[in-house]
């Protein structure tokens, strides 16, 4: 059974990161103590409703049949009752008819959609991201066409980038727009990878797609923005005549099975521009941030649920005599499975920890025009992203072995989390173009100003603990400061790379680079909840979890920033 | 296409390990160049025959049909061109009427099986266990009646340990053997995760079971081995009446669909003893050491499979600009992929060569009945094992990773070499348990004395480099300098924890032990490497891959050894 991670949001928005971080974004109209309730109520409908449907999902997928997509049982139910719980509304800015929740709560309740079942969650998900798309960008007749029933959840949002031959380099998008000289646009080409591109859970899907126009330069400043819906809204406003789009496939693919993911071919479908001519991009990216970070969460809930899966089974499970430890006790209680467990909890703790950090910069920076803030969030977005999908992979493998054998049988639904975590790290950019993003764009360009910026927080963070006597702070601290050291002198390496003309060098290290920062800011994460944990004048079970998660991270997670240094100095070799 | 890694065999057999390993084992009976011929054979029969089955069998899998295990389509064919192939007997003892290959030849044509397709190796693998079985422990009669037509691949073997409570913990077995006055007895039980319990490739299947006898005492103790035919021989020693067990059901599993996992019933099967009554357990650990060091080969396979694809694939596929590179360069030039080509490549070459250092210490041993030999193989086993298959899953998702998102697609092929290779630290044995054989038996036993033998080789073997001025071979010597001090460290720390009677902070690091001694040791091996490849008077491609192999792993994995043994200095934590 999957527990909602209500209590520790509640201890990060009260207690690690401010006094109040919602009231903060939201000036004081909504608490936190709202938010526990939303959390709750959300958590009930992610437990009850999304969760027994992962693995039914997983078995039956979504189809192809005549042409049309089929969800998995049960799943048009389930969207109905998330439309219905006003789920699709609460996270879209009130300025479009939404609720407008601040990040922190949004991407809280990622999370939980995420851990419930990952496939379901991307297409609301993605909806979302094209509503913003839209209202940043379109016009106003567009706007007031599509937005209504994309934010009531009657209709969904998709986003067509990829192409054969265009996959992480989008300059070599062939799908093409011609003008119909009424305002709309003809346009034909083939889309592959669309998640959710057809399914029966709504009367009209509207798609996003990214094309080039007759004449347009070569490469990435020749694209534009089209909607391109999968029926025409009719005068009223409802869906009226087929647009000449068809679902050609699904993909068979190792996980997030009832996601479908459709190969469309359109064939002259009717379209608006919506954003400049050639201004595809910028209009595409607006969302950049939020889906990167949405898949960062996915990686997130799918390790959680993994890890708790594990901690259930082993905490029930009896084999072999437990060195130590009475008869009967479970096989939670072997050193090593021990170990594993809180290896991934202390994981999923951090990087939790990491995303309220990054939704609390976002706010601040979008709500209160917090520059340092959005320049903190920008540096964030791919770290987060990046080591937070590469260690789902790693905490749903984990997730396995507790299991031991049983773990390798799908009834048992550990080796799902794995399949489905899989493709965290790959779509929406690889783990090597978020760090290609991270140092080319945010530590070559500014000269490691903003991880200067970084480091100085963690350091002042750090002053608390300082004067803690107890023993996992004292560690803590030590650990932190020479994790901090090695940090710095790993920016510098990368840095002189760069700097003696070897660019290769500095991107051929930018993964691990990436991952030493995760690392390191999943350390500093671990440091704030420690400090807060022992601020407590008792120490209940929840806070004695916390100082052994701080601990075991430091010993056995943070210690690798050290060789993570190590491969950075060199660079390319080869 | 996959690609018989014969050259880097012939070198590691002649050139690293010795003059002529193979020579060295059998007396001069075969060389290496003999051995050279063989698997290029033996690669023609894998490339050709058992690697198009792979995705078949897969996608197939082998399905319970009518009580009955029919395997996927052409499985038949290729077993039958297997057995008249002569790979069934060349790796038997000659005293059984094989032709008694030494380990070294063994283990690479392990290697070669498992990569083609590593789901179907693990019938005719584990028929020769059984074969070893038998052979080492039953009556006469027993070996008369079995193992001509098992010698001969007419008939194939299995174990059958695991029972639904009965996993890692073999004492609480319930299967009960009772005697039945004739010398044979009469089993009854419930047996699950039997591999190849049941199949259509052989006219009868061989079964040891492990089972208790009545008045049999508690515990492993009581444990008693019975060899349980399919069909029991009649008169002419021919497959005659079918015995009284019955295929329930088969797992579905992750990955190695093809290989049949049954849950076998035993109701009341007529077999006989084999070994000493409440001697099960001996008679069945008789191959342990051969089975693990097996399992750890699969991965060695499977890893290097998926490698030699993600190559192939990266060195087609043009995506993007590549930096400092040609217009057109494919995608293996971006910095990053070569990374992680590399790394893949670096560890693939480490296992390979630590398993024909394995394989050379078991024939050394077994043939000249070297003690010394003997203690450092019963050492690296476990080593082996885990760390090879741990591995193997990490390169696995790496070379999925290198796909992008192609590699989600199941067609591409790259997933599933993630899911075949996800058991391997499962079965024979998990990770923890290799561990713990590792640190229990192997390290704090004898004081520590099996590792600081092994710390000496390498530091014998480091001496050849350090004349050398090439630049790989300077910071080659200095990293494994450096890590050796780092395992030495550790090995005190590991024993510190059992001296201060905290034996569950011993075992709670013991697994990231294996993995600093399997770092090492693969350290040790790309140092051995690169002394034979900077010998040569000219330089080729092969000795330059190996250059950058040893450079990369030096810099990017043996680095991890300094974060490993910080988490072992902590010991237990929570």
């Amino acid at each position: 059974m999957y527990r909602n991670p209500v209590d520790d949001y509640h201890f990060l928005f009260t207690e690690v990161l401010g006094q109040d971080v919602v009231a903060e974004a939201t000036g004081g109209e909504v608490s936190a103590d709202d938010i526990r309730d939303v959390l709750t109520s959300a958590g009930e409908f992610a437990v009850e409703v999304l969760h027994p449907l992962n693995a039914i999902g997983d078995r039956e997928g979504s189809k192809l049949v005549d042409g049309a997509v089929q969800t998995p049982s049960g799943y048009q139910k389930a969207y109905r009752g998330y439309v219905e719980g006003g789920w699709t509304t609460i996270t879209i800015p009130e300025a479009i008819g939404g609720d407008g929740v601040p990040w922190t709560v949004h991407n809280a309740l990622s999370e939980l959609w995420s851990a419930a079942n990952a496939a379901f969650s991307l297409c609301t998900g993605l909806s979302v991201g094209a509503v913003l798309a839209i209202h940043a960008s379109a016009d106003q007749q567009v706007r007031d066409t599509y937005l209504p029933p994309m934010v009531a959840g009657e209709w969904t949002g998709t986003m067509n980038l990829t192409e054969p031959q265009a996959g992480t380099d989008l300059s070599s998008i062939r799908t093409i727009a011609r003008p119909n000289g009424d305002g709309t646009w003809s346009v034909e080409g083939q889309k592959i990878f669309i998640t959710w591109g057809d399914h029966d859970l709504t009367e009209n899907i509207v798609h996003l797609v990214l094309a080039r126009t007759p004449d347009a330069p070569a490469g990435l400043g020749g694209l534009s923005l089209f909607v391109v819906p999968k029926f025409l809204p009719d005068a009223a406003g409802k869906p009226g005549a087929r647009n000449a789009i068809t679902t050609v496939s699904l993909e068979h693919k190792l996980g997030i099975h009832s996601s479908p993911t459709c190969v469309l071919q359109y064939e002259g479908a009717t379209g608006h521009l919506i954003g400049e001519l050639h201004g595809g991009l910028a209009a595409m990216f607006v969302m950049m941030n939020a889906s990167r970070t949405g898949i960062g969460l996915q990686g997130l809930g799918v390790a959680d649920r993994a890890y708790q899966q594990a901690r259930d089974y082993a905490d029930e499970r009896v084999q072999g005599r437990v060195i130590g430890r009475p008869e009967g006790t479970p096989i939670s209680g072997h050193p090593d499975v021990a170990r594993l467990l809180l290896s991934m909890s202390s994981r999923v703790s951090a990087i939790r920890a990491l995303s309220v950090q990054l939704s609390y910069w976002l706010d601040v920076a979008e709500r209160k025009g917090d520059a340092e803030a959005a320049t903190l969030a920008e540096f964030m977005v791919p770290i987060f992203k990046g080591w937070a999908t590469e260690e789902s992979v790693r905490i749903a493998s984990d997730g396995v072995q507790v299991h031991g054998g049983l773990g390798f049988i799908e009834e048992t639904g550990a080796a799902q989390h794995l399949r489905d975590a899989r493709i965290f790290p790959i779509y929406e950019g690889t783990t090597a173009i978020q760090s290609n993003d991270l140092v080319g764009r945010k530590v070559l360009r500014n000269k490691g100003e903003t991880a200067q910026q970084l480091a100085a927080l963690i350091e002042r963070d750090l002053a608390p603990l300082r004067d803690s006597d107890h023993p996992v702070a004292v560690r803590t601290v030590e650990r932190m400061d020479r994790a901090l050291r090695t940090a710095q002198t790993a920016t510098g390496q990368l840095m002189s790379h760069a700097v003696r003309d070897d660019l290769r060098s500095a991107f051929a290290v930018s993964v691990p680079y990436l991952e030493l920062l995760g690392i390191l800011s999943g350390g500093w994460m671990h440091a704030r909840m420690l400090t807060a944990a022992l601020g407590h004048a008792e120490l209940d079970d929840a806070d004695r979890r916390r100082i052994d998660e701080a601990d075991f991270f430091g010993a056995h997670h943070l210690a690798v920033v050290h060789s993570l240094a190590e491969s950075i100095e060199y660079g390319e070799i080869g």
